[in-house]
């Protein structure tokens, strides 16, 4: 009943502090880039769909997508925002996707933005409703027993997790929309400030500002698109506890979300040319190699040490700078990973270019303390050569 | 390409002052009521689309759909959060319409919640983004100007305004879901503590919590559901500017969106046998009467004059009590209004029942101060005998 969905047009601002820019005006770069990038006219658009997770709480803004599509000319359609964590952005996506998948539009875009750039010494927490919130488990907290886990269960070391950052700083250096340029040693990562036994502050990703777009498109749409094609495989979302209570080193709802996007797409973990995860923290991008299946469990460090997932590696991963160097605009997130593999796919990713890349696939995770419930997204895309 | 959709299960809590109730205790209620009125299953439940709009800034929470429906058993699926300010739970009833329509799920639930009492002297502004806010540019004061260019143009009178609180504060005696439950005489309304010139305390919604939820199903599903079957006739969302700038006196969007929800579900104005609209203030329901059909421009001061919006008049509107007495939990009431429709089609309205009714509508619209713009749903839902 699903008809194919091509993503026609792709567009991100710099991800970064800016304190002198509004979620609007960011939010507007982007689409605005979008837009000129698919070579569409702003009234094809038929239906808007905004990721945020925090505009409510951090701006108190509300109805941001309307705000931010007016802007660049997008108007009288049905405009929805989404919050779903951290998977606000591709969740936003999704349902871009099922728009034009079902038929009831051609054309649709998805934004995600965020500004999460606050003042020194305030702290985002997870919501007051939770328990374990008020007795200090917050996601640095979460990620450092997560790790302890894994270290305990598969040997996983420090030097393997600290290695996840270096490669992820080295990819920013080539990313010009990176937050972070510099290189780490992973001396440094191990040294720098501890945040969180026995994660340090070049182990977790940062807050930042930005925003990224893109438009999706049926197939008579996107044969009149300047941009080249790249087909949606896969789009799957669910929610569900992050891991199976009695095993803190395994991201269940990896498995499962991983497992329906490969039956969706028609491909195997074997068949992906690069990735974008959920490297919130350096421990998280090996759990979700594992998770998404590119290794065994317990065998994301050997990965890493191996450098299968560099750049010129089997599988690259993070190639943008992930969320550690790229930076990690909550809402945005999700939809700038879409853009970097729509980049790669195209063969324009510049200095990081994965070669020869025809299938990418991004995977985001939000929300979930251990008491709690998240959301996950796969969505897995792939270059056609003729639509 | 959409199919036919049904809403099999509604349900709702009581609205109110509930400060010891959480949003996910508020939105288990009206979830599990929905899923017994349906007599389906929690894990028939294919996705959930929950409406909330101010729980990121009020409560500091997120990911509140998952929460929610975790505790009442509906896990493993595809679950977001829609924010659209007022019609934050009429867009989440449109995702999950939008998803069993194309085929994607065979069953869905959409469920509102909110909690807007807040500590007195806090106020609820509209966004720190917008000039007009910062200089007191509220609410109330826009709904104010409306009130004074409608009686500028058309010579609506205060006493007719007072009348829309009247016949909803009766309505909302009548409904053992509303938060107040007290008649008031005219006079009452327009001495009332004045708030912005002319609407007195009377002519304006309270801050209400509560939570909604509506079960929607395709055909094959609904056949064996437990409730009378409702089918849904159109759905509607668009966003723009509420009103040409040059008429205060009208809302622009409401005619459009009612427009093509007519066309889309076959019957014009004169065939709706009730409906719920958009009372935030006294001023916006006559309005709406104009913007939806039920009269022309300029004499919806008639209309309420000769009762035909009673309960018992030609087009009974807001036989809940609408926000006015009802009240109006923002991402709440979206859905409460296909809740009560859904009643009044199935003859389970009780004292309040609307005779006879077989088409209904509901009409919400959210955001949009006088720079920015704004959402407007709306939905029309039909009984239908056989499916």
């Amino acid at each position: 009943m699903m008809r194919d969905v091509l993503v026609i047009g792709v567009g991100m601002t710099q991800f970064g502090k800016f304190p002198e820019r509004s979620l609007r005006d960011l939010g507007r770069e982007a689409c605005w880039s979008a837009l000129k990038d698919s070579g569409i006219q702003p009234g094809r658009v038929e239906a808007g769909f905004c990721g945020n997770a925090l505009g409510g709480r951090v701006q108190k803004e509300h109805g941001i997508g309307q705000s931010v599509l007016w802007e660049v000319g997008i108007r009288g359609i049905p405009i929805i925002n989404i919050e779903n964590a951290c998977a606000s952005g591709s969740s936003a996506f999704r349902e871009a996707w099922i728009g034009v998948a079902s038929g009831m539009y051609d054309v649709a875009i998805a934004v995600g933005v965020e500004k999460t750039v606050m003042k020194k010494g305030t702290m985002l927490d997870i919501g007051d409703a939770d328990l374990e919130v008020k007795i200090g488990d917050v996601f640095p907290g979460l990620f450092a027993m997560r790790a302890q886990r894994h270290m305990y269960e598969y040997g996983t070391t420090l030097e393997q997790m600290a290695k996840v950052s270096v490669k992820n700083h080295h990819n920013g250096c080539l990313n010009p929309y990176a937050q972070y340029k510099k290189e780490f040693t992973v001396e440094e990562v191990l040294h720098s400030t501890m945040i969180a036994d026995p994660l340090t502050l070049y182990s977790c990703c940062p807050n930042s500002d930005g925003a990224a777009a893109a438009i999706v498109a049926s197939k008579n749409v996107a044969k009149k698109s300047s941009a080249k094609p790249i087909k949606l495989l896969a789009s799957v979302l669910s929610t569900g506890l992050y891991h199976n209570k009695k095993d803190l080193a395994m991201f269940d709802l990896d498995f499962k979300v991983a497992e329906k996007a490969y039956e969706m797409a028609g491909v195997g973990p074997e068949d992906i040319n690069l990735a974008e995860v959920h490297d919130a923290f350096t421990i998280a991008e090996l759990m979700h190699y594992e998770g998404v299946g590119f290794c065994k469990v317990g065998e994301s460090g050997r990965l890493i040490d191996e450098g299968e997932t560099e750049i010129g590696g089997r599988i690259p991963v993070s190639p943008s700078g992930g969320l550690q160097a790229k930076g990690h605009p909550v809402g945005a997130s999700g939809v700038a990973q879409i853009v970097e593999i729509v980049w790669h796919l195209r063969g324009e990713a510049g200095l990081r270019q994965v070669a020869n890349a025809r299938i990418g696939l991004a995977h985001i995770m939000g929300g979930g303390t251990e008491g709690d419930v998240g959301a996950c997204t796969i969505h897995i895309l792939e270059r056609v050569d003729e639509i």
